[in-house]
């Protein structure tokens, strides 16, 4: 192992223990500071960021790679690929001044501040100004990045998220999903109206009680509390770190599976951050392999096992439990028809997995749209309220139920948006191998045995951390690489058989 | 204004913001933070740290210094005030090398998680290894400073809390506080015999009850919660940073005057941070003046008002309320004299006025000894106990109320227990001020309006951040040098009269 490659290793060391205090700071803006912090958490955040940005640009670094590429002959797999991901963010750090860094990170936190308001108030007037000077510094990074990179200045954005993810690659897969989905829809709808309608369960559902079975749900699914909370948030995620994963939700009164389902989403991300390689714990190629991966973990979760028939038979009796629940609306069948019920909406985090994509490519559309420069922020509502007429034939009711329903742009994750689509295909592809693997998988989990499942994952996806590409990841977990096919056979299985 | 002090102020600007993301780090590990996050904080705390030593030991820094005094007759008195404290926190921070500084921050961290088990089970052996490294590590940095700054290698840790401090001072002030105070706590514990005990109020008082009171008389006494939280922890504190201040407390189900006392004086410590100017937030000179100003803050609201006369009549009917609390345990008049009830003890924070005293002269005695290198941590347990005899006849039933009662020195704050009794000190000199120059002060306590008291506070000492010395603020703001004289008034006057 060369010197070189030993002082990377213990500056990004450095860098990464610095990045996780980002994401606890992080973690607390969105959970626990009071509104007036907001002003001096932007400062915080800033000062990290360029703190970060400039350990990675410091001029030894390029030195320090160059030369530790020159002796890679000398590593292991796992020290090759790490070096390789140091280089790939040493690339994205280095196109961008440390003063436009501290700038951008400013007016990200300065508007999503300003969203936290707009939001509740349906209030987009308020939130343009702001948005309008994320997306001009967004636009500004996506240029000089897209130049280093040789890439299109939307990729550079979605390579932070999607590390190698290419527009190409995006438009065959949502073509290949566009084109079976609707015709699936409306066969599922139609099949669902000739079936008797499900029945709501009547709440109200105290948040406290839901909290509990959320908490109850989370530790069987293999969530583990000494390394982790759950807590309240406007906007469900998960945050925090590998060894102490903080996870957030919302509640309803009038509808418990809102939450409970974002918690079970939340917990596949914080399975995937815990079962991160620990050895390799503030090294890039320690980190969770890219978004797309990321999402298949949650939406695995949350989709393929927890709106199954299997789950169904062992979450029904905790839930009748503990809403002293009883009758037709809480029989098994009743709530497995509520959790898998096709309704399209205008809401994306509640939607179904069904009506989910057109969501996700109504947002592909608009950022591709804003970030070349074509849609302007001021026109957004309009273009939002056209294009979901178009993908779903709905309207929504406000703002605050279209272009201010999601964090994201307000926050500055722009090229963000695929990946939830990309972590659906690969979800589907993902439980299918397993189970094909490990057919014992289903009746593990109608048991409330995860176990099996997670072993499995355990060693396809969260334990080999970054040390793949997402395409070599999925070929060595699943036997091919990533298609809809097995997205198709899933929807076809659930939804029209 | 030279090119110098404006490059020193944007460099100083980024480092507190940096030193305000480890307050926020450090408010969560102490009240948020799950068991298995404590490896992973302390990397971070530790990365932190070292950035921020290396932002203040660049070797520009000490030029940029130079450059700036030699035009130091440009500035305005608070820049050069500002000026001064920069000057002294580089000659602190230069006196280290970053290795060391990260070394010293994991020590603390980990000793001080260990503390955290090892006090519920009372266990010092636990705890006995990381203590003796952060001792070891503590007296090293005290030697190195104390060569750099000329004084003695204790003054050198004293004076991170205290700046300017000085061991003779403290013992010229403790000596005239223990001339007087064994007399007056026999003079007060026999008039208190001769009288009617008080009665406690029978519990058991729901925590959700004391924590709603403690947050009714937060807002009276003045704590603004958009910029602030009150939080559960093992060791109250007042944390977080001046535009979102974080403290914590702990309930005890059988007393409710603990927590509520415990709030009162955290919120003493909040409004000074809440009140300090300003327009120099993250500057030197923006903060707060040192421990014993910021003790004094708290033990004036806790025990110069909190415990008067005049609070009670306030206070009575809350408490009564919150607790529907009825009959004699709950008269103005026992509730009084429970408040001010003195009552040797073993635990510091429980401790009254008259005894308080008492325990930070152990502290004071062991720490110096311990820092002289001449008692062993292993001998710490036996030296506490032999102390705590002699100086209030009282032996701990274990180290858990012993020697594991207080975090300090596990969390590496050697130096700062003195602070507490010259903060008793200062707080009779300035309240006895405050009411000379504003005599309707208690009567508006009386009734619940603490603004004429905040009022002269935000002026004479929370306004002024660190533009005086504490010498000068404490003549400024009284009219003579720190004295014992109020003190020793207000105690004859509330236990002797």
């Amino acid at each position: 192992m060369s010197d070189a490659y030993r002082t990377l290793e213990s500056r990004f060391r450095r860098l990464y223990a610095l990045r996780e205090a980002l994401g606890v700071l992080h973690w607390d803006m969105s959970t626990m500071m009071p509104p007036g912090g907001g002003a001096a958490r932007a400062e915080q955040l800033a000062a990290l960021q360029v703190v970060c940005h400039g350990l990675l640009t410091e001029p030894v670094m390029g030195d320090l790679l160059d030369e530790a590429e020159g002796a890679a002959a000398a590593l292991d797999p796992w020290q090759r690929a790490n070096l390789s991901e140091m280089r790939r963010q040493w690339v994205h750090a280095t196109a961008l001044e440390p003063a436009f860094v501290e700038a951008l990170s400013k007016a990200c936190t300065a508007c999503e501040h300003v969203w936290r308001k707009a939001r509740p108030a349906g209030d987009f007037a308020m939130v343009l100004p702001p948005l309008k000077e994320v997306l001009a510094l967004v636009r500004e990074a996506a240029a000089a990045k897209a130049e280093r990179l040789g890439i299109r200045p939307y990729e550079a954005l979605l390579d932070e998220y999607e590390p190698g993810g290419r527009q190409a690659d995006i438009d065959r897969l949502f073509a290949e999903v566009a084109a079976f989905l609707p015709d699936l829809r409306e066969a599922a709808l139609e099949r669902q109206l000739a079936r008797r309608s499900p029945i709501r369960p009547e709440g109200p559902f105290p948040v406290e009680r839901q909290r509990a079975l959320g908490l109850k749900l989370m530790a069987a699914v293999g969530f583990d509390f000494d390394h982790g909370r759950l807590d309240v948030t406007l906007h469900p995620f998960c945050g925090g770190v590998p060894d102490d994963v903080r996870i957030a939700t919302r509640y309803d009164e009038s509808d418990f599976s809102s939450a409970i389902m974002g918690v079970l989403h939340e917990t596949g991300h914080a399975l995937y951050e815990r079962g991160l390689p620990p050895d390799w714990r503030l090294q890039p190629v320690g980190q969770a392999r890219g978004m797309s991966v990321h999402e298949s973990q949650s939406l695995l979760v949350e989709m393929q096992v927890c709106r199954s028939r299997e789950f169904t038979r062992f979450f029904a009796p905790l839930a009748r439990e503990a809403f002293a629940g009883a009758g037709p609306a809480w029989e098994d069948d009743n709530l497995h028809r509520l959790s898998t019920r096709v309704r399209p909406g205008t809401i994306r985090v509640d939607a179904d997995e069904v009506t989910y994509p057109a969501h996700v490519i109504l947002r592909y559309r608009l950022e591709t749209a804003m970030v070349a420069g074509d849609l302007a922020p001021a026109d957004l509502p309009g273009a939002w309220n056209d294009g979901m007429k178009e993908l779903l034939g709905l309207v929504p009711a406000s703002d605050r139920e279209g272009c201010l329903q999601d964090i994201h742009w307000y926050d500055g994750a722009w090229g963000y948006f695929p990946t939830y689509t990309m972590g659906a295909v690969t979800a589907a592809q993902l439980f299918e191998a397993a189970r094909a693997e490990m057919p014992e998988i289903p009746a593990a989990i109608a048991k409330g045995d995860f176990a099996p499942l997670m072993d499995w994952l355990g060693r396809k996806v969260h334990g080999l951390g970054s040390s793949l590409s997402t395409p070599d990841l999925v070929r060595q977990a699943t036997g091919r690489p990533l298609d809809a096919k097995a997205f198709k056979r899933h929807l076809e299985a659930r939804y029209l058989s």
